[in-house]
């Protein structure tokens, strides 16, 4: 029997050149975005305002491949291709008879996945003489790798930083500022957005649709400011897909076929990026093959308790609509670790797949998804990311689920960040402190009512 | 003209198998431990009532290649080969005809190369049934490596960290809690060693000398204890060669040979680790090709300022004396960010090497070794450890001097850890207040007067 290695790489020649776009083999369109104020399609030049021109028509492309700039692939081959690994000491551990793979995406000093759609966006910008950029970061995952991407092509970045996230990871404001980034905890005084959400809750932990807020109203201040989102927009998500199409390059490697693919779904990049090549692929070739999962925390369940609908993606409404998943842009979740599972909406792609049954979801408690994190710590020699190990929770579930029926399934997460610098978060979880954060029916109707009437969905 | 990659890694099948040992092609053999209460040779006895018997004898042999145990080569896959990157755009922005290398060590949860020697150290203690370890650490990677082994194996962990270190990094502590270890900031009232420093003096900020003497208390005090040290002993370095063996396979493969070969000097082993492959090459091709430098901490310059003589490993005397360069083990560095730097000996290979004028040393002040690493971050991608930032610092010396000569040599050297639970250093360099800490006449003299009077090196 061939004997598959603890990891598989790839030869530079091998890397992906183009990134993959599933908005060419989605079986329904996606609904486009709207200008709330008028309640009509959000134009080019309105969305190019916040964005860079080629990220807007990424936004909307349905070209199947984009190639990747050559200064792009030149970054990303600093520090990919990621390593797809087998886990076969957690399998024993559990004592599956499943293969479990997961694809680690931490091995750069983001810690995660973001740096992946960073230097794209970043590049845009710098090449279209933009200035300085703004953006929001839960977790500091994407504040870390867009100020790594800001250094590398020159351009000034402003992180809001979501208010609580900041003050439970010092390390991750550091990083950002040792790259030469601007950190300011949201809601801050800054903005008329913060100043109004303060005067109204002077304690609140923050969120990741405040900070959207504040960092949108400083681009739209100024001509030479735009600004860069870390995940739910389309062109984020192709960004992202260098990570699934490396993913069954190496599958393809190691002869082995995929069949539940697993993710966890903050604002659904890391999923998307991760599944939408392998799904892809398996639509344009018949039908799906593979069950595809979306792992949410239970504080902030979008896809398993929220509504399909157009929404804003920050708190105040500045932002285009986007056709979503949501709770509600006014809804605000409890404090979890997983700070970048803590945003109300879903990329708009992954919820027109999850609508249409391509996609299934689950939610899970911050207890579990701590204690498969530690399962996987102990044996894989990588302590995950909060966010991470919602993926590794659901995966350790499938996996006995095999142990119960004995069939031998291919269970490939994305392991998409690593947790050095949530730390904190596991001193407490071995303390016993770590409590469950779960949903109330009143925060549930108070963001649900926030919800804009807009146009329906098609 | 070929490309060369930005990444090189190997397939699983070239990993290397054994560990190379240097003892076997050294022009001079190596003199042997004593027994400094005796002034006698240590006896094998002795020895492996501190350490596993088989790392006694991986200690004395001169044997070649010592074959690495299946269960070590496993854990080793997990996380190896390591990859050996080419530095372009650090090339470029010192705009250098010189071709830069670096053997990346930090992609694993240690941060660093310690893991490399934790996992077989523990894999021998575990064989024999010891039920717990005690060990040192300055600057927390070799406790983090030992804790992540200590979990793999199932073996209780005590870990005496330098007081300074527990200080400056808070998230090392926590992330060897993580993996179960008992981490105890030293020097402790715990033991007498510790009890009678206190009483000296109780303010000291510790170093790895008085650790090593708590951990080595401790494990005399029960048969089933056993200790671990993360550098200077022959068999760390030969664990270690697995660095220096990859690179070489990495080096042929894109066709290169070395002209410069640079590596931090702590306690000798990832600069032995890394090294000594290569040398070892070419000592039996019949003569050294590369220029070999060993880069220290001029704040614990034990090469370029001590003194080539018999000496304890730790500060009180309790372990066999080691024919080394040191400060002497009275001696007390500074507190620079370059914890794992601040030993007052050095590898008695290394050592021995370096008195036979095959290996060159330079001292390098630590404001050099920040803005060395800050260049380093912001074209690598990486944040380097400020002990591997010294190595950074004498490559860009040797690239500016090939700049000036338009030579084009091939500079390599191993990063052998990232700096993610440094950034607190970074901070304060990047504020302005990070200092240098020089050697003062005073504290040279005073280490240097605690050598004790034992036979002479031959």
């Amino acid at each position: 029997m061939k004997k598959i290695p603890y990891q598989t790489y790839l030869e530079p020649n091998e890397l992906p050149r183009a990134w993959y776009n599933i908005q060419a083999d989605m079986p329904t369109p996606l609904a486009p975005s709207l200008n709330a104020a008028t309640n009509q399609l959000a134009t080019f030049e309105e969305m190019s305002r916040l964005l860079a021109p080629q990220l807007v028509e990424q936004e909307v492309s349905t070209e199947r491949y984009i190639d990747i700039p050559e200064p792009v692939l030149e970054l990303y081959a600093q520090y990919r291709p990621s390593p797809l690994a087998r886990a076969y000491r957690l399998e024993k551990a559990l004592g599956t008879p499943a293969h479990i793979y997961y694809k680690y995406e931490g091995n750069n000093p983001s810690g995660s996945h973001k740096l992946n759609s960073a230097i794209p966006q970043v590049y845009y910008n710098q090449i279209n003489g933009i200035r300085k950029i703004t953006t929001e970061t839960g977790a500091g995952q994407w504040g870390t790798a867009l100020a790594v991407a800001a250094k590398m092509f020159g351009v000034e970045l402003d992180v809001y930083m979501v208010r609580i996230s900041a003050q439970q990871k010092p390390y991750r404001k550091m990083i950002m500022e040792t790259f030469g980034a601007n950190v300011i905890p949201s809601p801050s005084p800054n903005t008329k957005a913060g100043r109004q959400i303060l005067a109204e809750n002077p304690h609140t932990p923050g969120s990741l649709g405040m900070a959207i807020s504040e960092a949108v109203e400083v681009t739209l201040s100024d001509p030479s400011i735009r600004y860069c989102l870390g995940s739910v927009l389309n062109h984020v998500v192709l960004h992202q897909s260098i990570i699934g199409q490396e993913a069954l390059l190496q599958l393809n490697k190691i002869e082995e076929k995929p069949d539940i693919v697993i993710g966890c779904n903050g604002g659904g990049s890391n999923f998307g990026g991760f599944a939408f090549p392998i799904m892809g692929e398996q639509l344009r070739n018949g039908g799906l093959t593979s069950q595809f999962i979306a792992v949410e925390a239970s504080a902030c369940p979008k896809l398993t308790k929220g509504v399909y609908a157009y929404d804003f993606s920050d708190a105040v409404g500045a932002t285009p609509a986007c056709p979503m998943y949501t709770l509600g842009h006014g809804f605000v979740p409890q404090g979890i670790h997983a700070g970048g599972l803590r945003y109300h909406g879903d990329s708009p792609i992954l919820s027109r797949l999850y609508h249409d049954k391509l996609v299934d979801a689950v939610s899970v408690d911050q207890s579990e998804v701590f204690r498969a994190a530690m399962l996987f710590a102990e044996n894989e020699i990588i302590v995950p990311a909060p966010e991470s190990a919602h993926a590794i929770a659901v995966a350790i579930q499938k996996a006995l689920e095999c142990k119960e029926t004995g069939e031998t399934k291919n269970i490939v997460f994305c392991l998409s960040g690593n947790g050095y610098f949530d730390l904190a978060a596991y001193e407490q979880f071995l303390s016993g402190e770590l409590i469950d954060a779960p949903l109330t029916e009143e925060a549930l109707k108070k963001g649900v009512s926030s919800i804009p009437q807009l146009a329906k969905i098609d």
